[in-house]
């Protein structure tokens, strides 16, 4: 297997930095679009046949450093019986959001049979790749987010009300997403990823001290057993990176606000740093693309912990030049 | 003149810290709803009497420490003659948002004339109030994205394509709309007002460096030749506050997700901070809103140049009985 992202995630790369970019396996790839006109989003994400087909699209196309399993953090709540559907332009919906501590209470035990079409998933694709796979899971606060929602929200503010009103019935919630995302994972290792990233794509809603009380932790005993390293991605980690540094993931994925070579001076060198450039960087001209990526591996040169990869997903309507010249502009420097 | 903002943004407050809301005048206000069943937003931003009145509302109901003009960011917009209105539920829409670089070309020069009732609600709030008085604009950024997204916008996307496809255009409107907001904050301190707040309110929208590029050093010419304090305030303050820092405002306004004891030690001392709490501390229950500020509040104890508001404007839904609670558990500490 190319060792390359794993020997930064282990802050040994001598080499280059490996690149991959969040939700890699996504609309903006022709090819994923067509797939998308003969299948659900959901029936993707279910079919060990098209998990295996869909993750390995944007290795074909751009020779990625990493691949990451073609999933959706929001199966676990479906996993747990909430109904998930998917409406176009619209986002996630769920049948049966959590609107009462009596709803919290009746959730399921965690059950890792209702997922075991990610680990058929999984080992197919570690039969095919001859690079690292990441696996991956929701954090609890952001997961949760979404079943007190119901749908995609812009400001959270069901989910803050809740955690503001009623912070037991909270951290309750969390707790039991947390059991099923622990055994999640572990399946998911047992199946054969190399690596776990946790995305907490919401904590930018959050106040410093209440990122500590309502996600860190969950995130610490996410990540404490595992057997594979770790990357522990927030939206507002530019401010929380050093919070997430006490709890000693391996990595941290880095929202596009913070100036990377900055804060790699504040984090311990046994850290790696995975990120950050503005996914709307790839709207620019291929010129402006390649001198932007060449200022920031020119700043970060020498770096044996450094992952490329954007500061959040990759928008559905980039275009394929883009995410082309942005990855080979990686490859081919030094 | 109660001195007690003036003392803390000179970073010389001796006593306990003032205490002001972002937004204070406005519809969580049982008041304010009552008059916007007789005039709508635009009315009462247009109309000095009006200005005069919603302004003092907050200061009636709750003795704030300070009061800020009623008025909007987009009196300037609307002054250039792009035909603002405000749709309940959707916000403010431009009836002739930019879409070309002709468009910006075409940009009146500053005139101040269009904006005079502004000054006529100052001088008359002048007469009345024994509190400081804040004007304000916002950011070029800020503005220059609500001009080019028609409305408000989730993601920005238009603005920063067009940011990142034709830097010179978009560096053009900034400039214009910088060399407005000039004149304007020249006229709000011609008719009285104590100090000036920017709002940078979608900054987070931007990398590091892209904030450097096309935000702070608009900031940096708005603020040099005022002859009032003046206040920085950004969604991304607590990532980009070193920068802020940089270009010396009085006061550097932080949005919620930083942790402000921390982010003190690292701030010039010469320079104010003024936030942050998380506006939805405002549903929580009234005992934790009142332990979560003495607990802030004894973290910063003895600390000359603190300014106590929220991280971000406060929310319509929230009572008037949490803001109460808010304002006199900060005056009532030490």
């Amino acid at each position: 297997m190319k060792t390359l992202f794993l020997d930064a995630i282990h802050c040994k790369n001598i080499s280059r930095p490996p690149v991959w970019i969040m939700r890699q396996a996504g609309r903006h790839l022709a090819s994923y679009r067509a797939l998308r006109k003969r299948y659900s989003f959901l029936e993707m994400c279910h079919e060990p046949d098209l998990i295996t087909e869909v993750t390995l699209l944007p290795i074909t196309a751009y020779g990625m450093d990493a691949a990451i399993l073609f999933s959706d953090i929001l199966v676990i709540p479906e996993a747990m019986g909430l109904g998930l559907r998917f409406e176009e332009n619209i986002g996630p919906l769920f049948e049966h959001p959590i609107n009462s501590v009596a709803d919290i209470e009746a959730l399921p035990e965690p059950n890792t049979a209702k997922l075991h079409y990610v680990a058929k998933g999984i080992n197919q694709l570690k039969k095919q790749l001859t690079i690292p796979l990441i696996g991956f899971a929701g954090a609890p606060f952001t997961v949760a987010s979404y079943m007190i929602e119901g749908k995609s929200s812009r400001d959270l503010k069901k989910t803050k009300q809740w955690m503001l009103k009623d912070p037991a019935s909270f951290h309750l919630l969390l707790k039991k997403i947390a059991n099923w995302t622990t055994a999640y994972l572990h399946m998911q290792i047992d199946a054969g990823v190399d690596a776990i990233q946790i995305f907490d794509s919401w904590a930018n809603a959050l106040s410093y001290d209440a990122f500590g009380e309502f996600s860190l932790s969950y995130l610490q005993n996410l990540i404490a057993h595992l057997k594979t390293p770790s990357i522990l991605f927030c939206r507002g980690s530019s401010v929380f990176a050093p919070q997430l540094a006490e709890i000693s993931p391996n990595c941290i994925g880095l929202d596009w606000n913070c100036h990377l070579p900055s804060l790699r001076k504040k984090i311990a060198p046994s850290i790696a740093l995975q990120g950050n450039f503005d996914p709307d960087l790839l709207y620019a001209p291929l010129p402006h693309i390649e001198k932007t990526v060449k200022k920031t591996l020119a700043e970060m040169a020498g770096e044996p912990g450094y992952i490329v990869n954007l500061g959040h997903g990759i928008a559905p309507d980039v275009t394929e030049d883009a995410v082309r010249t942005f990855v080979d502009c990686v490859k081919s420097v030094r």
